[in-house]
């Protein structure tokens, strides 16, 4: 399937060209991640998407990847801080408006959200939250590669420094996790020839027939 | 893009029919998710495949998910409960078989990888395997989705009885998530009539231009 080339072409790309993506294939690329799926479709997860030059490079200033500045378009994976009752109240709301059922409906579904998140600590759903975030970053890679875009995701990175400058602790929201969009410099990016590496698929793999 | 039609196709499926998927598809599942990112091409996770009807019916006992034991196959996820220096070592190996290059030339990297990685505590990292696991289940999901697979990912199951029937304490890993992979019952399953909800794009993203 087309999607094995895909993955196999791609790769945690070191320099970038100059060249500018379009917004029409940026936003293929967020409607594909918006359509991930999440644990029980709560999406506690925001994006960012960053074309702004100036504010690529402050994000940039002191960090060893220097794609933060040079992307064409940075993503920013940002999940909550905490989950609340309202979260579960606004996503009952919206099933019910988009289904054009009363949320009445949704009474068994709510409790269970409830009984289920809001016991747990506020570190552990953030935890929750940033594996929803991490699940539909593995989205992005491949709608970017099925669109022939290259990313460089990246851990490591200053989080506060993201948080202050992006307002997003204002929206209850933590940066967790970077994805860097744009074209490889072929001649300048020895990694791009690289082969990929991968485990052997024994090791990758159990069989329990 | 086909990726948008396949995911907008996929739901979490509540029921599957008898029908078993072969063999040679869910190898192409497993291929694609063995090909996903992980941070510094690390793959600390490791998939098991349960085609086992026994098998998937002792793990599914006493959950509410029937679909553990009416899968075709069940994939856990399991994340390595540690990293230590081995798995540094062996990664370096391994890339240097690959590439056919000298272990030397990649001093400068595994010097990175021991300083950033093996000073944190194991429960971090046993979150950041985790979360590199969750990336790989989005590939997954979207590799079943492209060759109209059903799935359902599911948190919530016990998971030390995964890791004891598994037998994956013995390995150092610990299950994170698991998939259940099948063909819907379309006449059985209410919920695959029904509309998908995710959010509206300006509430998901925010644009910096």
């Amino acid at each position: 399937m087309q999607l094995i080339n895909s993955l196999e072409w791609r790769y945690s790309t070191k320099k970038f060209s100059n060249k500018k993506i379009s917004e029409e294939l940026v936003d293929q690329i967020i409607k594909a991640t918006n359509l991930s799926a999440s644990s029980a479709g709560l999406q506690p997860f925001r994006l960012i998407s960053i074309e702004n030059e100036e504010l690529k490079k402050k994000l940039g200033e002191g960090s060893f990847n220097s794609q933060i500045a040079e992307s064409s378009h940075l993503l920013v994976f940002a999940a909550f801080d905490e989950i609340t009752l309202n979260h579960i109240e606004e996503y009952i709301q919206h099933i019910a408006d988009v289904r054009g059922i009363e949320t009445e409906n949704l009474l068994e579904f709510k409790s269970a959200l409830v009984d289920n998140i809001l016991p747990r600590g506020s570190h552990e759903n953030h935890v929750w939250a940033s594996k929803q975030a991490y699940l539909a970053l593995g989205t992005a890679l491949i709608a970017a590669a099925e669109l022939k875009i290259d990313t460089t995701p990246m851990e490591g990175f200053d989080a506060d420094k993201f948080d202050n400058l992006l307002g997003l602790k204002e929206r209850g929201l933590k940066t967790v996790v970077i994805l860097a969009l744009g074209y490889r410099d072929k001649e300048k990016d020895v990694f791009a020839g690289f082969k990929k590496v991968r485990l052997e698929k024994d090791r990758f793999v159990t069989y329990i027939r």
